[in-house]
């Protein structure tokens, strides 16, 4: 296996794409800026899908599907949410081919024009407060929890695999309250559930914070986002939670009668992550020989390879070690291939991030142990196969831990506080990382300084500190720091 | 809750929309066609999925993602798959919305018309064998065992909820082979998991067939099937599974170097299973008063109503229950609702199909029993609170087991073997089902008892008996019987 990964001091962007590609992650597709996910991208993709299920249910949601096409009119209903997605979509607005009458191949057919377009949903606000227009007609029909699983289209002009597609997957949470409280809640407990599934499953330490008004979800009284930090000091906005106020149910103009009889609009949350998750976790996480998975969210967590090939007294003791490891929980994979050589078998496993290999040979199992090699620090050790399938588990709590504390530690490390506005340039081209630094509030400001320095306001963190100070640009007074960076 | 459900004698139609609504399956949208699946109709397909993506995976499957769009050229690729599928599609005309000159609301911006029209995948063999054409290069990349769980889109005229809508949520697998037995083999593979799955899970009784060349997958060389049969007479293709032969291949150039280092074309297989399933589900089961679910696909396996309210020593019985229950793997919920009486609870529960109802009050918990009711026959029984769980376990496994003989001794009775024209036709309004009738073999037939009578072909059973006859229309010789039915 020809590794070839360019190495991220060289350049950090083609690292990234060729990890995605030689991993096998993901590949280009013949349509303009759509990705096909392959088997181990996808993978990690449903773990990261099951686990945050887990989570929404446990706190009380429930499942749904909502039309993929919403009719082009839902969209301009709410002023500001028409304004931040209108705009760059896929539009569908026939719905026939025909022959080509000129010979092969098939055209349009000018007759199956639709009445009114669709639009393949960006997001799903319009169609879903349309629809609850309908569910909602007394407070005994709320909190209303829903959640979809779905793909989504936004017309991007400049796409990379998982970070930013024209198609992606996500999940979208959709919530109808009877209270203000009630919503301001909602939109706080996804983005603790969000952060606790980056941090303890992805191992992707987050800033919580708020987002500016001016980088708001387009709709939203207030954005909250959970924000990480790539191994080139660029940050990574890997989910938000959005309260939306009664926006929504003011443009669907859905009401509700309150315990006492008076009629209220309903109050709401929306909520997302996406496939985006994917491409975060191997920008924190990998190295240059390859992707590198936490054990949590690998599809495989341990490899056995055979050494030097796959003999019927070898794969016996290996079959034992995989139904042992399977009976506590820990997924494990016998490399039979026949084709390969050990050598081979260890950097493909390593470019594929396999979180344990196990290697066994007959020297091996004279021995009563094994080779086990860590994908995350490289390290190798001789175990004992008495109580191996015990070590290794423990081994992969381990290695989640170490790998949480590596980007943490990273992301610490990349967390500068600067008080003038040369310094603030000079770390975000030196460093980079995330900046605290005081602004003055305005849009003006954090728009001249993205103007300037491509660095954007990625959060007012929740546990900002009241500082008095004066804003790095204008010197304007400043009641607390914010988190600068630029960003993916 | 008031139930107004139209009975099945009265009219059968209305009795399934009716229940679809009623029971909270699905709704209607803003757009033509497409449905909303509400939280029991996605959490019963939620529950499919798993299962079958369990017996995918165990059988060497893996999941991937390709892209929702198809650049209409590649529709026109395999010649005979266009005839059946680039014609009733949504297409993609343009890219960007932009504000209406003329005052509010936005219009479609004719400068971002497409150089080519996307079409929303109606299936996805195109995308795929394009796809494939990149990662199939010698016999070591095959088998490739790939399954998408994926929404897609026919522009169907006329549709019902599951049974037929515009946009539909399924699983499409597509394999290729270095052999054209490996191929067949992996087509009757997945004929049998479908009837396992359905079988053992839906309750759904199965008739294992080959579709006739006309009624064929549009690119297929073999189209099997499994047929179900509704309460009113009519058969539902429940899936179909697909030997496509090296049409796709062919078509796309996939061309694989075989171990004795010959260039072939590789051999394929596509087949799946769409939300329609929750539509049979719904028709081979339900009864007047609502939906009757099949125990293992049930959401909600157990449900506990206090009686006359949720006090406090009576749900400290449930919960006790409950958990009792899931430790051995049921699923169980309390109704605590304060605001609703016993009888509008056991009518809900009823309507929406719950498998199992426990009525438990201070009296039952006195006798140390409670009330239990089955939702598929209303049989009531006190069973010992001593037990229950395992008691309740062995009761679902009746239920299950019973659903099913119901439903294979209601289609065994509409089985039918007739030897004329004039019966055929009698059986056909008469009692419907599927009617087992000798055919002379030709389209022109089949076509024409289409026309005459609206029943077709289902299938020509796998189990077919050799057995000479005269086709019922021509009176041409047949070498054996076919299935014929009206059908969904």
């Amino acid at each position: 296996m020809a590794k070839e990964i360019t190495s991220r001091e060289e350049d950090y962007s083609k690292w990234y794409n060729d990890i995605v590609k030689k991993a096998g992650l993901a590949d280009h597709s013949a349509v303009r800026g759509c990705m096909v996910i392959k088997p181990l991208g996808y993978a990690i993709w449903e773990n990261m899908r099951d686990e945050l299920d887990r989570a929404f249910k446990k706190t009380g949601h429930v499942n749904a599907y909502f039309p993929l096409f919403i009719p082009k009119s839902f969209l301009s209903k709410e002023a500001k949410h028409v304004e931040g997605f209108a705009k760059e979509c896929a539009v569908v607005t026939h719905h026939r081919l025909m022959n080509d009458p000129n010979g092969d191949g098939v055209i349009v057919d000018p007759t199956a024009k639709l009445e009114e377009e669709l639009i393949v949903r960006p997001t799903s606000e319009t169609i879903i407060w349309h629809t609850y227009k309908d569910w909602i007609k007394s407070y005994r029909d709320l909190p209303l929890l829903i959640n979809q699983w779905a793909n989504v289209v936004r017309w991007e002009m400049r796409t990379r695999p998982f970070l930013r597609t024209a198609e992606f997957l996500w999940q979208e949470g959709h919530t109808a309250h009877a209270t203000k409280e009630e919503a301001v809640d909602e939109a706080a407990l996804i983005h603790e559930l969000y952060t606790r599934f980056l941090e303890d499953f992805a191992a992707i330490p987050i800033i919580k914070g708020a987002k500016t008004p001016h980088e708001r979800f387009a709709g939203a009284e207030d954005t909250y986002t959970v924000e990480a930090l790539m191994q080139d000091g660029k940050a990574l906005q890997a989910g938000t939670s959005h309260f939306l106020g009664q926006n929504f149910a003011k443009a669907f103009d859905v009401k509700f009668l309150s315990d006492d009889n008076k009629e209220e609009h309903v109050w709401a949350t929306s909520w997302g992550v996406t496939t985006r998750m994917v491409g975060a976790l191997v920008m924190v996480h990998s190295d240059d020989d390859g992707l590198i998975i936490p054990p949590k969210l690998a599809p495989t967590q341990v490899v056995i390879v055979p050494i030097p090939k796959p003999t019927d007294e070898i794969l016996a003791v290996a079959e034992k070690i995989k139904s042992d490891l399977e009976a506590i929980g820990v997924s494990c994979k016998i490399d039979k291939d026949l084709k390969k050589r050990p050598g081979f078998k260890f950097a493909e496993h390593e470019m594929k991030g396999t979180p344990v290999r196990i290697g066994l040979g007959m020297r091996d199992i004279e021995k009563n142990q094994a080779e086990v090699a860590r994908r995350d620090t490289k390290e190798k050790m001789s175990l004992p196969l008495e109580g191996l399938p015990e070590a290794i588990k423990a081994l992969l709590d381990q290695i989640q831990n170490d790998m949480f504390q590596k980007a943490l530690k990273f992301r610490d490390d990349h967390m500068t506080e600067v008080d003038d506005f040369d310094e603030f340039k000079s770390v975000l081209e030196s460093k980079g990382g995330f900046i605290s630094a005081h602004w003055d509030g305005t849009v003006d400001t954090e728009l001249k300084i993205k103007e300037l320095t491509k660095a954007t306001i990625r959060c007012i963190p929740l546990d900002q500190k009241e500082e008095k100070g004066k804003c790095i640009l204008t010197g304007e007074p400043s009641k607390g720091r914010v988190l600068f960076a630029k960003a993916y």
